[in-house]
């Protein structure tokens, strides 16, 4: 019999306590052994369900009790989930969390505790829900050398952003609606200004490239900024505006680390990505681009992920690690100058002059679609580095100027 | 020190003997010892590589050296590799192996092998190439019951489709350029004909469902009579061509798998996987549906996989084994009476004489086009009992019909 704790019996929480409950005899043939639940951790009472004689509210009962091998982690937030991980694995129990927040900001001591302890520390469902890939980038692509990493990792955003191309609907009208379906929290800011696909982007990072990326080492910018006029400007330059986190190898052995709305060419496979789902690109060396596609969210999909990751603790009690990565540096994560095509947006009721200014900066064979109406431009420019492009969009004289990345 | 060999230096198994050489120093690392290429297995001389002195053409000096752990098998087809691989698994070694041929054929009486000499037989390239899909099948989705499995599962016939669709090419020309950029064997027939998809379809369904699926029981039909009238229908209405490979469970414990070309909505997002790349829909009853995306074929793609499996091999000498299905059955497979939409193609010189079988056999909301001057009714039926709607499209006399399923 192995028996496992769960802490926090919120919607993951609950989902993983009904799987493991209820899924028992598929489970157990898969781990050839019995598993069990025997405390749930959790300061509310719940009462009336079938398993409410295994809440506790003291954490020492886990931390003490030799008998539980296998912890899951699903309260959310740093605190207290990492004083509670780290004594668990201190203690030699395994630890499987969903807690993106807590792997992107400590990931790499709570690793390093669980290998000197020899047992696991599990977070599939951290990033991308239920999909599988953390372990696929781990193990399946393990003859790669990974050299980039980009996505739709969260799928509130591209929910919004969705509506807004599919239903012209505006950003506030959008959020509104994904809060109605339950796809957004009353609270949206850690979705809507990237925070969230931020902590993913620092995980896949941190796993690939093998080095810990912290969440304030990413420059992040959310989509709150996105107008109609951009979602309509981006159709008709052939794209779909997405909120795209990414993650890059560099020549000199650092990594540059994104989350921006880009628009993304209608040819790109990850233009097709709609709704709340979610789909993470991983280029490797020997393999080229992979993708893997689901709903990144959502109740039961976590759940499966997390108790994936326990089954695989209960088989492998002390042998497995195959995610490892050691601490990161200050100066590990850059911006480098590279060649890229920006869109830009410009207004002003001085149109004579921005049209002049366009004129002046940029050639004529850059593509462009001018509003006379509205006294606005919008165009791609024409790949160059970074610098010299934003050198010229600074010089510009504008009532509103706006600048987004591209994805050909 | 864990000495390897290769059986078979062909396109993958040249590539195998690079990435295992020149990315010695990752993959050591990535394993915590050494790893090296003992033998390479061919009948052909190579002569002037780097790794010349390692070729050998007799089994046998594989067979009986015990320091060979793990072996690789790419030789392709079912004799000698079933031979050659049992007899490694019966020695005590490992095997890797990409070929899809011999685990369709033999993969439950290999895996039992396997299990009872405590060594591992692995194969994740011998679907999807590079493309991760079979341990994420076994591990990541490990909580979920897998109700069905569907995918584009051969890049060879995407890529004529493909071509078909978006170039207006016919048939014939498509295969022929597909020949010529190296994406179609000289004899494509495993290809267009719908066998290589059908393997896939048998390890996938195999995996998913615990059973073993063969070749024979998989109803399977290739792309070889898709028109360009048919794609062009299929445009009309909304719909991309893709030979799709599928297995689903059934309430009765038993299951359906095919291989066809079928009409799939382009609201669908295997509508969207173009040219060589495969894409495989997982169906979990807690994750919904996930897809790998990825090329699923190619010399480096496909070797990266089989080093990937080498690894695993490598760091578990004894102890994985997450791969695991029990021999089949010959009611196993089955082809039930569902409810589907049907696409139908229907032409004749007898043109007054179809459109009144049409509309007597058909209601009004049939979705139909004609085209008075070809003489051709195509329609997109309503959903039915495929038993009932064969029923009525096999009493239409006309001088050509023709019939798809539908995806959407």
């Amino acid at each position: 019999m192995i028996y496992t704790a769960i802490m926090g019996h919120g919607v993951v929480g609950s989902g993983v306590a009904e799987i493991l409950l209820g899924h028992n005899s598929l489970i157990n043939q898969k781990i050839k052994d019995e598993i069990d639940v025997k405390y749930i951790l959790d300061l509310r009472d719940f009462d009336g369900l079938p398993y409410s004689d295994k809440f506790i509210k003291d954490f020492e009962i886990i931390a003490n009790d030799d008998e539980v091998k296998i912890v899951v982690e699903v309260m959310g937030g740093v605190n207290p989930a990492y004083d509670f991980v780290k004594r668990c694995l201190m203690a030699g129990k395994s630890v499987v969390t969903s807690n993106k927040e807590l792997v992107a900001a400590k990931g790499a001591e709570l690793l390093a505790i669980a290998n000197e302890k020899n047992v696991n520390f599990l977070f599939e469902a951290s990033v991308g829900g239920g999909i599988p890939i953390l372990r696929p980038i781990a193990q399946c692509l393990a003859a790669n050398e990974i050299t980039e990493i980009k996505g739709i990792l969260n799928g509130t955003t591209n929910y919004i952003l969705n509506k807004m191309i599919v239903d012209n609907m505006d950003f506030d009208s959008a959020l509104s609606l994904a809060q109605e379906m339950g796809f957004a929290e009353k609270n949206p800011a850690a979705d809507i200004e990237g925070h969230d696909a931020c902590r993913k982007v620092c995980i896949l990072a941190s796993l690939a490239f093998g080095k810990h990326v912290y969440p304030e080492q990413v420059k992040t910018e959310g989509i709150t900024n996105i107008t109609l006029t951009d979602v309509e400007y981006a159709d008709s330059f052939g794209c779909a505006i997405k909120l795209i986190g990414s993650a890059k190898k560099l020549d000199n052995g650092k990594i540059t680390a994104t989350v921006k709305p880009m628009l993304v060419s209608r040819s790109h496979i990850l233009s097709d990505v709609d709704g709340v789902f979610n789909a993470i690109m991983v280029t490797g060396d020997a393999v080229g681009d992979v993708m893997f596609y689901g709903k990144g969210a959502g109740k039961m999909p976590t759940a499966s992920a997390v108790v994936a990751d326990v089954i695989d603790c209960a088989k492998h009690l002390h042998a497995r690690k195959y995610v490892d990565w050691s601490e990161g540096s200050t100066d590990y994560v850059v911006c480098p100058d590279e060649k890229v095509r920006l869109y830009v947006y410009i207004q002003s009721d001085n149109y004579d002059m921005i049209c002049q200014q366009f004129t002046t900066l940029f050639s004529d064979n850059t593509w462009h679609i001018k509003n006379d109406f509205k006294k606005e431009i919008a165009f791609i420019t024409n790949e160059d580095y970074e610098s010299t492009l934003m050198e010229k969009i600074n010089s510009i004289k504008a009532d509103t100027v706006k600048v987004m990345h591209t994805l050909f």
